[in-house]
């Protein structure tokens, strides 16, 4: 018996298979990002920072900041691995809440921090353990809209946080990588207003909104000026620039109109609801997503279901132990309603027999 | 009077400045890479140890290779970094090579190791200097050719060397990204039969051989498969995977015929000349180069002169303090002929005057 031992087991691409696994979008980018690509105006070094008009653009949708607050980087994980590497000092502490993203404890362990974890209730924060938890942190990352849970924290608890944090002498690392597939409203610009804080590094990137996995350019937004130095001199040895033509490729995309984002929203609402309702139906104890493309049911034997459905069932679906909740499965809504429809029927099918 | 205190400093676009600084060819990239960039089928994610068709074509050019034993990292940069930093043990030291390319002590120093360094005897490895400087070290780098030197260690040292590691229970980490710009003739292919060992990492990239810097391609490549597994499982945390149009312009341009190579080096070799030439001839002490595109001559008060030469005669150098040798100055000549003569009638002038 093969061995599932974290999401590189699943490639995804076997024939007939349901892929429920991997956390990236399937719908298209932007055709705007293919233009120009061959103009060979960008073959050199260029700014470790990133580029200006790149900068400029992405400071614009944060009230407050200008393009020196930012870096861009080869997606959130550098982003985040850099934040957290410039942060470390001997015997420092990261807190992570339970459950996580999956790399979460791994840039922690590369930064060579140690970790705290404590854990989320009903995927929120509870504002006492945070309280509690926090201290004598180094550093807390906070991820909403969540992976695994598509919960998202509310600005009330967010705006707590950082004043525990600023309090606690904590730096807060924010992953907002699925902030712009949210289902439920969320007034962001005045939610920055209020999270103006030197304690803050923002971390965001192109993959989930604009379908650009591939392309590897996400950023590190801080007010404090001297982190975001930090992170630049690091880069400066360790990767040099963010590949040239795919900050050329952002560029376009966040030029391109709102409603290309919001076209897709609608698509993310209708497999929501689809995959949410289905599961419902069986019976199983899940949260409706707040946000991002995940839900993340409670199921018995989640590590028997992994093995189960994938080699019986061809279905790919990831062990929630693998997220630090070792009661849950996470499945990916990343797939068209045809897909969903015949992965609920498989996994019905699964429920009524092996369960 | 502002701080020259790094490369950094020298943006090398001001109008009329000769730049003698930065490291990179100004010669265009093959064509052929910019085929097909638009065609939409690498938007997600790729195979983190970089796309296996790009491995197996790097493999052909080590014998006794094959794709597992290689991984795609943004640049040479950060695989110089990862293989450093799976290496890392507490307390750890690296050694290095005095002059050195100007990110190696901080590549050490973001993978938390200590340093130790030892003197290259004009720019060549001492066997016995380099004997005693290993033991108890943890890992090596070794540059040939070697960036800031211009120098080329001799196939006999290099085996010498693996050896000793050997013995000495130390990783060698060869960074090569000039391998491909030569003016000596080396027999690789057996120099490579006679370098296995799970002791070696090999780093290069497309940067210097391909004019590719801006799109941040590089390798590493081991016969120890657990290192690579090591960093694999790193990267896959800390940047996944390399960017994938990058990838595929980078298997464009290692099937460029030989013949691209080989006109370019023609055009290095008469830069070379040129500099080598005029230099020597203004009685100033330096080696001809016999690799890479540098030349590092001693000079009076390097500092005063690379303070001097940028505001008084719009010419940028490098300091070789930050190189580690502080008697010097780094010139690179990646620039057309009509510059280097004119950035070389600029020099006479101000070893006249100023000197």
């Amino acid at each position: 018996m093969e061995k599932i031992d974290g999401p590189a087991f699943f490639i995804g691409k076997e024939k007939g298979l349901i892929p429920f696994g991997a956390g990236q979008p399937d719908l298209l980018p932007p055709k705007e990002i293919y233009k120009n690509l061959s103009s060979l105006d960008n073959y050199r070094y260029e700014e470790i920072q990133g580029s200006q008009e790149l900068r400029q653009a992405i400071a614009k949708k944060y009230p407050q900041s200008n393009k020196d607050n930012f870096i861009i980087t080869n997606g959130t994980s550098e982003a985040l691995y850099m934040a957290l590497r410039v942060l470390y000092k001997h015997k420092a502490k990261v807190l992570i809440m339970k459950p996580y993203y999956y790399s979460y404890p791994f840039y922690a362990k590369y930064a060579g921090m140690d970790i705290k974890y404590c854990n989320l209730k009903d995927g929120k924060i509870d504002i006492n353990i945070f309280k509690k938890s926090i201290k004598g942190c180094r550093a807390v990352i906070i991820n909403s809209p969540g992976n695994p849970t598509g919960r998202i924290q509310s600005s009330e608890v967010l705006i707590k946080i950082k004043e525990i944090a600023e309090k606690e002498d904590v730096y807060i690392i924010f992953d907002e990588v699925y902030k712009d597939i949210i289902y439920i409203n969320i007034d962001y610009d005045k939610l920055y207003r209020h999270l103006s804080s030197e304690k803050i590094i923002f971390v965001n990137s192109f993959s989930k909104t604009y379908s650009m996995c591939g392309y590897r350019v996400g950023y590190a937004y801080s007010q404090n000026q001297a982190l975001i130095n930090k992170i630049l001199q690091m880069k400066t040895h360790i990767s040099m620039n963010t590949n040239t033509l795919a900050q050329k490729m952002a560029l376009e995309a966040i030029k391109t109109p709102k409603s290309y984002i919001n076209k897709k929203i609608e698509i993310w609402r209708k497999r929501k609801s689809l995959i949410y309702g289905g599961l419902k139906n069986m019976g199983l104890d899940l949260w409706e997503p707040e946000g991002a493309f995940y839900v993340f049911p409670k199921v018995k034997n989640p590590k028997k279901m992994v093995y189960d459905l994938y080699y019986k069932y061809k279905i790919s679906v990831f062990d929630g132990a693998w997220f630090g909740d070792p009661r849950r499965i996470r499945l990916s809504f990343a797939l068209d309603d045809d897909k969903i429809k015949e992965g609920l029927e498989r996994i019905e099918k699964y429920l009524k027999i092996e369960a």
